[in-house]
């Protein structure tokens, strides 16, 4: 029954999909760091993609500034700045569009290499911009070592996780301030299970 | 085929929930006030669940005050206020959970009349807290005119919406304070079709 096979498929990338963002949201109402935010998203985009690399540059007054990375980079994080001319990251900030290079990303004419990052030699690679109020607050790459087709759903989840993540990191960034000026007020976390009443 | 119908409808379920998702998460990205938010937001929560009243409350000083609603409450919006101690809405944030009634929601214990909101005799009400960085900064009410036995996605879907809305609408009260404290930069839209080189 390819059918029933092709159905059961097609469910479960689509549950996959759901759950990143389900994920994602509940890492969005924790309190967390902007560092602490970064690497929650960090992990849930590897867990879903299964690539190799997955950076994240903030723009920081006109520079993309890498602040995560799935694996340590102790000598490049906060210190790799890129101008929104340079590099494959750059443009994609700079264009504000889905970028996805499925072999020999390094010969793109836009590529630009840091020789410090062992991502330079990888060959898949697929980039968005982190949007928030129609702005571009960053940019998050997913590289894969090997040639990769990325999948509509790869593009797809990358895409929304861009737009879920941009809001996020911007309060992340200016809270307490921005809460306080909504009228926000603490609460105390739930204890017991949640009750329905059908 | 039993299976094969089932499968098919899961499928479809969980594809109307993805959308449902990432419609949200395109409205947020898009630089709107206030209550164009909370407006885009109420419209596609009436379209996925089909509910016949959908008000959003948002936190203002210790009050909840109805800012938004899918039919037209002229003399409503912006006067309803409530206490956190007040009605099962003000439960709602102040316990931060979902409350799901099937039916007859006016006799619960809890159940504050305003009088004036027709939805005051609505049989079934599905309750979630908009959340941002971990405190409630508003509360989402769907209501059903006749008894409704809320679905499993339903309630899912209606919590992860207050978790992906919470962070919109506190950055659309406080912008462009937070954006520029962030370091954002605008950027033209993009006018071309979306490259993807393969």
């Amino acid at each position: 029954m390819p059918k029933l096979r092709d159905l059961e498929l097609r469910l479960q990338k689509t549950e996959e999909q759901l759950r990143l963002f389900q994920k994602v949201s509940r890492l969005m109402v924790r309190e967390l760091s902007f560092q602490e935010a970064l690497k929650g998203i960090v992990s849930l985009v590897v867990e879903f993609t299964r690539c190799d690399s997955c950076l994240v540059y903030v723009l920081d007054n006109d520079e993309l500034v890498l602040c995560a990375a799935n694996t340590p980079h102790p000598t490049a994080i906060g210190k790799v700045r890129l101008r929104l001319t340079e590099g494959l990251t750059g443009w994609v900030a700079r264009e504000r569009r889905l970028l996805a290079i499925s072999r020999e990303a390094y010969k793109d004419p836009r590529f630009k290499s840091f020789g410090e990052l062992p991502e330079d030699t990888f060959e898949a690679f697929l980039s968005a911009p982190l949007i928030a109020r129609n702005r571009v607050v960053g940019v998050i790459n997913l590289q894969h070592r090997l040639p990769h087709q990325h999948t509509g759903d790869e593009m797809e989840g990358i895409t929304t996780v861009g737009e879920q993540v941009g809001c996020v990191l911007v309060l992340a960034r200016s809270a307490p301030t921005a809460l306080a000026a909504a009228g926000a007020v603490e609460l105390p976390l739930p204890t017991g299970p949640v009750p329905m009443k059908q």
